[in-house]
């Protein structure tokens, strides 16, 4: 759980703390199916996927790695000061696949008395191929 | 999973079809700990989440309501042509409430080639608290 962060020790530039999963498991999207509800099969089901089109059968929902993502970012700033949270959905992300997320930070300035930070943020596989990019906001205490 | 879906077909006031998940379980904390391997105990111990000021205890990760929101999100447009997700954090989810996800079509346009469409979308809880407002860009195919 990510100890609270202060907006003046946070400055343009610096790299938020990096998260690595992985190799990514076929079990891990059935666990995620199971506990999100989402049972759509190409996630699950090797020879469904191929059927539509996966010729290594099936992939892991963008929506793990997006929480993947967005575990790293609650892992450096405490949930309650996350604002804003947006992907663009680069690539698909298959098992054995190792997410390494990276981020830094892009913005700080203070917005209606919020202390914003901006930071964009990526999760790429052992490869370097992009699965994700995106963009948070967090509002921090001021130590003043 | 959805079916395809053309360019043609969407106009902008359409409505996505409404998602409802719930009522949500702790037991759905702990899955979604598990599959993601965010084991927070914000999420799963109600004595760890009142010590950190939660008076009713645990409540839900946050990417797991925006996984609700992607959820109903892919459950109307094919993953592949799902672009970009964003979201605002709005509210804290606790056990016992149910998530009902709606949206609707705000613009349509083509850009560089593409049928872009954007929504916009909010999860909100059986009393009509916010919990998530998101927004999201898909490229759908034409019939042209």
């Amino acid at each position: 759980m990510a100890q609270e962060i202060y907006y003046e020790d946070v400055n343009v530039g610096d790299a938020m703390p990096e998260l690595v999963k992985g190799p990514l498991q076929k079990l891990q999207h059935v666990m995620y199916a199971g506990a999100s509800g989402d049972f759509n099969p190409l996630h699950t089901d090797d020879d469904f996927a191929k059927a539509v089109g996966m010729k290594d059968g099936v992939i892991a929902h963008g929506m793990l790695i997006m929480g993947i993502v967005g575990q790293a970012i609650t892992g450096w700033i405490p949930r309650k000061d996350l604002k804003k949270f947006g992907v663009r959905f680069a690539g698909m992300t298959k098992p054995g696949n190792t997410i390494t997320v990276t981020g830094s930070v892009t913005d700080k300035r203070v917005e209606d008395g919020n202390n914003i930070i901006v930071c964009e943020v990526a999760a790429k596989d052992e490869n370097g191929d992009v699965k994700v990019t995106g963009k948070f906001e967090a509002a921090l205490p001021s130590k003043a």
